[in-house]
C-alpha cells in the first residue's frame, strides 16, 4: 500500500481498514452514525451522505465529544489547510462535512491556514507566496458557507504572537526521536519543519486557552493528517488539556483512478479546480474520468458498466446527496441503459452547479473575510 | 578547558586565545582598538576601559562595519539576554560597552529578550515565569542608560508575529545535522530548542527587513553565545543579508575565582546582584572575594599581594575605569602597603555606587519601558 502521511504523494488504492489499524483509530460504528443522524433530524437537517456512505469512515473519541455535548458542554470544530495552488474538489469534501457539523451542533469553527508548513516543506515555495495563497484559500473556505459569526480563520505567520507561545509549550514535550518515528524525518530535515507540528497542535488548545476553560475539540480531516494529531493526543493531556477528538474522511480519488487528487505533476491536468468554468469541467470529466464501461456501445448495452471502478460514478457518491437518485444511476449504468458518456454528463451536471455556486460565494466572501480573520497586528 | 557554549555551566579558567582559534574569530588588533579610540575622542568620549584592557578581546568583521560607517552606512547594535533570575554584575559588562558604542556611533540598539529560549532549555521553568522575568530584565537593560529614542527592546513570545515569519526563513536553511554539530544536540532534544537558534538570528536581519534595505549589524556579546552567530553568519548571506559582525567579551569571573559568574548552584551565594544593597555587597565581597594576599599581615607587608589572582583586583579591572588609579592600587597592593581587606573595600567603594545608580535608573525605567518595547498586539 502507498504510504499515507501529511506530505506523501498518495498514489494507487488506499486500504482504509488497514489505516484504522495502523493509526489506531476507530471505525465509525452504526450506533455513532445513528446518533449523528438523530442529532441532525432534531435540527431539521438531512443526515449527511458523506456519513451515510462511510466516506467519513473513522474517528477518535467522537462518542466522548457527543456525550459532553449532550451534557451541555459544547465542542468546537478545528480543521485546516496547507495553502498551495488552487483549491480543488478534493479539498472541499472534508469542509462540506465540517459545515454540516457546524450547522447540526451550532458550534464554532477554528480554521488554520498553515503557510509556514507549506513554506518549510516545499523547497521552491517562498513564504510570500505561501502567505498570499493562504489569503486566497481563505476565500474558498468562506465560500463553503460556514457561519461567519461562528468561524475564525487564521494564517500561522500572521497569528504567531498568539500561536508561538503555545507552540513552544507543546514543543518542549516533543523530542526529535519522536518526530523521527512519527513523521519519518531524517537528520537532513530543516529545523523549522521539525518544529512545525507544534504549530499544527496549537488550535487543539487555543480556544480553551483564550476562554480559560477546557473546551472539547473535534477535528474533521482527511486521514493523511493523522500523524500530527497522534502527537497532539499524546502531549496535550500533559499540559492539562483534553485529547482532541477526530473524524476522518477518505480522499477524493483522482478522476483517472484510485489514490488522492493532487495539483502537482501529471495529475494536475485532470484535477478539477474550484475556479474552473463549466466548459473546462466538462472537458476534464469527459477526457480523464476512468470509465467502467465496455469497449463498444453494443457490448455496453449487453453487459452494462462497472460502477465500482467507474470514477464518474465514484465521484457521484461524494457529490450527489440523493441516495435514490444514485441507486437509480447505478442500476441504469450496470444494466447498460446508461452509456459511459451519459454517466459522465450526469457527473458534470452535478458538480458544475456546486462549483459555480462556490465561485459566487467566494466572490461575496471578500467582504466577510476581514470579519473572521484573526491577526496579531504588528507594532 | 571547560566547555564554552550557550548553555554550559562554565567553571575554571577559560583560555580565550584558544576560543579564538576554536570558534574562528579574530583577535582585536591594536589598529582596530586605535580606530575605536579615535572615533570616541572625535565624539569627546573616553576610550572605554573594557577595550583598553582587552576584556573585549575578539571580533568578527568589525573593520568592515567601521569602514561602512565611515562611508556613511551606519550599523545598528544587537544584543540580547536570556531572562532568568536576577541580573548580576557579570551581565552588565557587555551592556556597558554596548552603551558606549551607541554613544560613540549614535546608532540604534535592538535588544532581544529570549524568554522562549530559557523556557525551552530549562526543564523546570514555566513560560509564564520566563516572560515575567523578561519584563523585569527589560528594566535593568534600560537602567544601563541606553538612549530610549534609539533603543528597541522585544520579548520573543510577544513579538512573534513579527519574528516567527523571519525565523522560519532562517530555519529552512538549517538542518538537524548542523545543529547537532554546532550545539551538541542529541535526538532527545525538544523540537522547540532545536528550532530556537533561528529566533536568535532574527534580530540580525529584522531592522533590515523593516527598513527594506540592508543595514550592517554589530553584536557585542560574551563569547559563550558564539555558536548561534556562527550559524547565522553561514545562513544569512544565502537569504541576501550581510553576515552580522561581532565584538566579544570575556566573562566576569566569580568572586571566588576563575570561570563565569552564575546564579545557580553554590555560586549564587557569592554572586553580586544588581538588586543587592550596599551592606549585602560589602558582606559578599569581604566573605567571598578570593584573595591574592598573604596569610598574615606581617608576611603581606613584607612580600605584598598577588594582584593577578586576587579577585577584588580582577574585578576592579572591569569596573574602575581610571588606569592611573588602577595602576596605583596594583602598586600599593603588590608592595604590601594595601592589605587584602583594604583592597576589597576599594572594590566595594567602586561597585556600590554603580549598583545604587543602576537601581535608581531601573526605577525610573518603568516609565520609559512602554516607549521602547516592541510588541505584536493581539487581536
Amino acid at each position: 500500500m502507498t504510504k499515507v502521511d501529511p506530505w506523501a504523494d498518495i498514489q494507487g488504492k488506499v486500504d482504509y481498514d488497514k489505516l484504522i489499524k495502523e493509526f489506531g483509530t476507530e471505525k465509525l460504528t452504526d450506533a455513532l452514525l445513528e446518533r449523528l443522524e438523530r442529532d441532525a433530524k432534531a435540527k431539521g437537517l438531512e443526515f449527511h451522505h458523506l456519513l451515510r456512505r462511510r466516506i467519513f469512515f473513522s474517528h477518535r473519541d467522537l462518542k466522548w465529544v457527543l456525550d459532553e455535548y449532550d451534557k451541555g458542554h459544547k465542542f468546537y470544530l478545528y480543521t485546516g489547510r496547507g495553502p498551495s495552488g488552487d483549491i480543488h474538489l478534493g479539498h472541499i469534501v472534508p469542509w462540506m462535512l465540517t459545515k454540516w457539523l457546524q450547522d447540526v451542533y451550532d458550534v464554532e469553527l477554528w480554521f488554520q491556514l498553515t503557510d509556514d508548513e507549506k513554506f518549510l516543506f516545499k523547497p521552491e515555495l517562498t513564504l510570500e507566496d505561501a502567505t498570499r495563497l493562504a489569503h486566497e484559500n481563505a476565500l474558498d473556505i468562506l465560500a463553503v458557507g460556514f457561519d461567519p459569526k461562528k468561524t475564525k480563520i487564521f494564517i500561522d505567520t500572521e497569528y504567531a504572537a498568539t500561536m508561538y507561545p503555545l507552540a513552544i509549550q507543546i514543543a518542549k514535550k516533543l523530542n526529535f526521536t519522536t518526530t523521527k518515528a512519527v513523521f519519518g524525518f531524517t537528520n537532513d530535515q530543516n529545523v523549522g519543519a521539525i518544529f512545525y507540528t507544534a504549530m499544527q497542535s496549537v488550535p487543539c488548545i487555543l480556544p480553551s486557552v483564550l476562554a480559560k476553560r477546557n473546551i472539547p475539540c473535534l477535528i474533521p480531516y482527511a486521514i493523511d493528517q493523522d500523524a500530527h494529531f497522534r502527537v497532539a493526543r499524546d502531549i496535550l493531556p500533559k499540559l492539562g488539556f483534553y485529547k482532541p477528538a477526530a473524524i476522518h474522511c477518505q480522499f477524493l480519488p483522482p478522476l483517472t483512478g484510485p489514490g488522492k487528487m493532487s495539483t502537482t505533476g501529471e495529475s494536475k491536468e485532470s484535477t478539477i479546480f474550484m475556479s474552473d468554468d463549466a466548459k473546462t469541467i466538462r472537458k476534464k470529466v469527459m477526457r480523464y474520468a476512468f470509465s467502467g464501461g465496455k469497449d463498444t456501445v453494443e457490448e455496453h448495452r449487453r453487459h452494462g458498466g462497472n460502477a465500482d471502478v467507474d470514477m464518474a460514478f465514484q465521484w457521484l457518491t461524494y457529490f450527489e446527496p440523493d441516495d435514490k437518485k444514485l441507486a437509480d444511476i447505478r442500476r441504469r449504468y450496470e444494466s447498460g441503459e446508461l452509456l459511459s458518456g451519459e454517466l459522465k454528463q450526469i457527473l458534470v451536471d452535478t458538480i458544475v452547479p456546486i462549483i459555480l455556486e462556490h465561485q459566487r460565494r467566494r466572490n461575496d466572501a471578500k467582504r466577510t473575510l476581514l470579519q473572521v480573520l484573526l491577526r496579531d497586528h504588528k507594532g
